[in-house]
């Protein structure tokens, strides 16, 4: 096992990452202390995991937790299921002094965690990810929200856990496509911040593909360790944290071109940072055999490196959305050589075409 | 005009209380820098207002804001009201960079700084108080929340503001029966926290329902005053700031037996002072004298000393529902002497029911 800290005061906490630490009792001691303990999982992951989750709970000394059951997928994050989870907390007398953990994917993580941030106006809770994405990214950094119709993680919250349990050992049942989609980010933490480190995913691609359990906890680790940096530094996306939008701004697009929910999210990040290298290399920030290699490692992944056949006017005008969505201008995320990445505000427009034209199919 | 400063680290903010505030465009300049500004209030709120702010923003240097209104009483706060909040901010392209106004009473305030709390995972607000209850009482110290049907107040933020701007001119406007209610709570940091200030009210009762501007403004400085040193040493109400719950929980039972809306908050908060300050005699805490001098001054104030006609388990039932909503036990607030609040774990059940009979009808 390997433990990292997020460094941000009052509010820092661990994160461990190794096989097996499901059943490790001693983990959960920041639950120590709190009043009842409620699980929020859902029917894919509670077969699987919640009866570690709640043998482990209560060998650290804690009563049997509430199990509250969330539906599966992206629609799960709205008001109707939220809402659900605060009835079922209250009809279980969870008080100001309850906490919750969050045992699945990134909709567990991002519902659970702002029932957490709001229910009696914030009460501690600990996330325990079941899936690559989610330990790589969505449960490090405090970010918690639900959709609205109007657009994705519009009502949330900053709302740190207590702990970070990645048990990479619950890698295994993930299905591969998203095994890959994780891999995404893992990749744009290595881009954005840390030329080593592509290099060491440039070298390790097939094992973490075979589910190597060496290979993956140090690519968890690693990618851990670079958020919780930026985290450490911008909490609140004042201004560095952005660059961990990397490739999201084209992303973002390609998702809402095609339907929520037909490209994973990590997929879609995937062709949004070929693209995001190509208008890079246009705005004169990176070298074309940069842009290669970026590009190369992506497909070594099995990851799409070509956007879908929407019209590039579809593109800016999903892009547009998203923006004003967002209120500020768009601003892009551009690489000044792997492992650097910077905010650059409007480009010409020009570019941003070019840019899509080519990466798109 | 008087400013106080609640001390709060990076969110410490200024309290300004006078006559005439609405109108002062420097009052506003904490909302300089930010994108676009919504005023949220209601249609009562609005014609009498609205106008002023708007003018006063405009003055100050912003866009003409948008503004949103709400329902008016405290079924507005629920979530669906909330829900059109982010749909008229969404639609309105507000971005993490605008910010809210809220302009109206405690409901307005809470819901508005809710929503503020969780847009786009928190954009600032400014709360501009119209009744004296907001003024003294919800919008210093940074609790937002909307009502769960299982209980008021279950979903929320502590979500501090840029500023409070206070205007007691505006309580020209404020019913009677509202102005009273909000002097409860006025009575109330007398109690909890200063002897001199329970002189100085029993002194000026008149003046204040006789809407004498120089007595409310003293009034109003000095509750928040109290309530600002309370908030500053415990913002979270982890342990202190539960002593400016004294008489609510007696209060809450009130609420709740007869049907909330049938007695205001300030009233039954009133009556709730009256059986915690009998349950403070029982507990040999304060002096029987002392108790009659509280009850004196909250009958001089017009506010009910004498509690509905219910029976007292009912009252004991309904104070059990309140504590098991809120998870922990019921921990009354006792007097020590006028001007001094102790918390109290579990006290005789017997005495609880004397102190109800005491001052039921």
């Amino acid at each position: 096992m390997q433990s990292l800290g997020v460094t941000l005061g009052g509010r820092s906490y661990p994160i461990h990452i190794g096989v097996g630490l499901l059943d490790e009792a001693r983990l959960y001691a920041p639950l120590a202390g709190t009043g009842k303990v409620a699980v929020v999982t859902n029917a894919t992951i509670a077969p699987l995991y919640l009866e570690r989750v709640t043998r482990a709970l209560e060998q650290a000394g804690m009563a049997r937790p509430v199990t509250i059951l969330i539906e599966d997928g992206e629609q799960a994050k709205r008001w109707a299921c939220l809402d659900r989870v605060f009835d079922a907390l209250l009809a279980a007398r969870c008080g100001r002094d309850s906490a919750i953990v969050a045992l699945g994917g990134g909709v567990v993580g991002d519902l659970a965690g702002f029932a957490a941030a709001v229910y009696q106006r914030g009460i501690p809770f600990l996330q325990v990810p079941t899936t690559l994405l989610a330990q790589v990214d969505s449960s490090v950094g405090g970010k918690t929200a639900i959709n609205h119709t109007r657009g994705k993680n519009m009502i949330g919250a900053f709302h740190q856990p207590l702990a970070v349990i990645a048990d990479v050992g619950t890698l295994d049942t993930l299905p591969d496509r998203e095994l890959r989609a994780g891999i995404a980010e893992v990749i744009k933490h290595g881009f954005v911040l840390d030329l080593e480190f592509v290099g060491w995913l440039e070298a390790n691609t097939a094992r973490l593909l075979a589910r190597d359990r060496v290979a993956l906890e140090h690519a968890v680790r690693r990618s851990c360790e670079l958020k919780a940096q930026v985290v450490a530094a911008d909490e609140r996306e004042s201004g560095l944290r952005a660059i961990l939008n990397f490739g999201h701004t084209f992303g973002h697009a390609i998702e809402a071109g095609v339907g929520y929910g037909e490209w994973l999210h990590g997929e879609a990040v995937a062709t949004g940072m070929v693209m995001a290298a190509e208008l890079s290399v246009r705005a004169g920030t990176l070298r074309r055999e940069e842009a290669d290699r970026l590009k190369a490692l992506i497909a070594r992944a099995g990851l799409p490196v070509e956007g879908p056949a929407l019209p590039v006017d579809r593109y800016l005008e999903l892009m547009q959305m998203d923006k004003k969505a967002a209120g500020g201008r768009v601003r892009f995320v551009l690489l000044e050589g792997l492992g650097r990445a910077v905010l650059r505000g409007e480009l010409e427009t020009r570019l941003v075409c070019e840019s899509i034209a080519a990466a798109a199919r």
